[in-house]
């Protein structure tokens, strides 16, 4: 198939399974997707990152252009060949980056200029230049451009952002052109007013895309806040079509955002706790630096099947973390991705077989008990 | 087999090869050892290390002792279980990481008393006491426990230094005791005098031990000072026993090392080169931070055959080291302990056939060509 498609398979409450089929391979939906900033997932092999069970990686728009630079990546043949994966990869605008890392912004209708946090140099990004950035790295899901204000943020300002951030997906679309085989996601904003992500919905579903992402979530408003919202804005989006949660999340958010209908999701989380020590298991998270593991010689989760749990002892992952030894970082990261990709294989299976409840409850249960008792 | 023997198959001049036979595997001769100083070959999985052809690995009595602390690795099962190598490990004896890492050392005809340079807690090393750890983390080779002069010094405290040594070598072969198994090594020391080297040698051959280092070169005196002595250092040592020439080297090191009857070596160079930018190939050094880097499509070394030469261009791996990104440290780390590995195995088959000449001149000449030209 050389064509974009997106199947539901089945349905469970609003949960949702299903498969997004791409010319570079299908993408099992709910979908984990690791970060892969600077094109790598970081402290990761990218076979070793499909072992864990990604059908797809995220790249960030705003890192690449700046490094090593996007026509760069298009000379030396494109994103994939370059770092290496050469399954799906989706990029995202750039938008939300520069207002979390550049330097003396300056937003307009036209765009948004900006200096690097890496050598000051001054570049602009509007809807068009994005599309063009994600073409050249040949990304495979692009995302409209947009602009997303912090939470708090009143309502005028929320309101006025999303409307802009409308206009740029409009534009986006019709800079995009005709790709085939390639898909362009517009992203719907409007904060915590339900009436706001309506209008944004609308807005959007009349310009028509390939999939839908949530943005403006996951930016500080807290698990109960964004879960109200995932309570009605899925719903507003076309059922036929994936939709993605930008940046989410923890597991608990993970799964509490499938079940309110969403399809792919994308966060650093597993690769950063996994540099600073951190193992999120089925019993929750497990800090290896604590000198409790020390002597202990059991695997930090004796049922996970990655290379950290099969092979070592918390007593060696608490030593080479304590030691610096960048095999932590590789060791810890690796089973945190396997982890993430276990929650979400689970998930696939439960929505298709109808027990998603009877999943969700287990999942539950299995943080509520903690972690293994010291030795 | 059960028992720790060596045997040589064929001659080349002085270059030799065979096979040390332990109840952990074999060691093809001449071999490079990966060094995994705190129980870990840095930037590397230990399944990785053997993928490059690794059949032995170096740990460091002196980092290990420190911490994680060889009682708590008995404890957790032993050195090889806790890294996850179940090969051949040698373990140093502490002496010469003593005198070049640790805090106000003290040595006496006891041993050396220092403070850790982790935590200034204070620590003993004595012959007796460096069995003993070594014994605890279930080294394959140990090594006696020596002092070794920073070069330049004068003849008579070479000479005073050595004797102290050999007194130190029958200690520990008396601490040492009956392991089947397991193999002592002793250290030659003496410098570049020739009559100290010798008499070393028969001081160390009157003891009687499994194996036999070269001791305290590769300690700033230069290649060519080096050469000088193990044009005749290695012949004064028992022809039917392994000889270890102890933190060597550079390629052009380890290749006259062999041409001089060297059997085993150890050497942090690859690794370390390796999260520096640095690669080691066929044709010299290659420093991927260099500009000249950033738009080459093509690999580091076309014939090689490891997954950064591979998967990767010269355009990436000059990206990943710019942006600080781990799969640099990774990448560049596997090459380099490759390259070193198919220079063992290059001279192993050379020594084989007898063409061991042929083979040299063969690298030498391949070096001088130097890097491909730019893009
Ligand atoms: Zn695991
Ligand atoms: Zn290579």
């Amino acid at each position: 198939m050389d064509r974009f498609s997106f199947s539901l398979t089945a349905c469970d409450g609003a949960a949702r399974t299903g498969v997004i089929n791409t010319p570079r391979g299908q993408i099992r939906t709910p979908a984990f997707m690791p970060v892969g900033t600077a094109a790598t997932v970081k402290a990761m092999l990218p076979e070793s990152v499909r072992e864990t069970g990604a059908d797809i990686l995220l790249g960030n728009t705003y890192h690449l252009m700046l490094r090593p630079g996007a026509e760069r990546i298009a000379r030396l043949g494109g994103l994939h060949r370059f770092m290496n994966w050469d399954r799906p990869i989706l990029t995202d605008s750039g938008g939300f980056q520069v207002m979390s890392l550049a330097d003396l912004r300056k937003l307009t209708e036209t765009g948004v200029t900006f200096r690097s946090h890496i050598d000051g140099s001054k570049h602009e990004l509007t809807p068009e230049r994005s599309m063009e950035i994600q073409r050249l790295l040949g990304s495979d899901i692009v995302m409209a451009f947009d602009e997303c204000p912090a939470l708090p943020a009143d309502r005028d300002r929320i309101a006025h952002s999303m409307r802009l951030s409308m206009r740029w997906a409009d534009r986006s679309r019709v800079a995009f052109g005709d790709r085939p085989g390639h898909a362009l996601f517009g992203i719907m904003q409007g904060g915590l007013e339900r009436d706001l992500r309506e209008e944004s919905a609308e807005a959007l579903t009349a310009i028509g895309f390939e999939g839908y992402a949530v943005g403006g979530l996951a930016v500080g408003e807290g698990q109960e806040a964004m879960f109200g919202c995932l309570d009605y804005a899925p719903g507003f989006l076309p059922a036929d079509k994936p939709r993605y949660l930008m940046g989410v999340g923890k597991p608990d958010d993970i799964v509490g955002a499938v079940k309110r209908g969403i399809d792919m999701m994308d966060c650093v989380l597993p690769s950063r706790s996994g540099r600073t020590g951190q193992a999120w298991t089925r019993r929750g998270q497990v800090n290896l630096k604590n000198a409790r593991h020390a002597d202990d010689p059991r695997p930090l989760d004796e049922a996970c099947g990655c290379p950290a749990c099969r092979s070592y002892s918390r007593a060696y992952l608490h030593h080479v973390f304590r030691a610096n030894e960048m095999i932590s970082g590789m060791l810890l990261t690796w089973h945190n991705l396997h982890y993430f990709q276990q929650i979400m294989s689970g998930m696939r299976s439960a929505i298709a077989e109808g027990r998603f409840d009877t999943w969700e409850a287990a999942f539950h249960a299995d943080r509520a008990a903690g972690d293994i008792e010291p030795v």
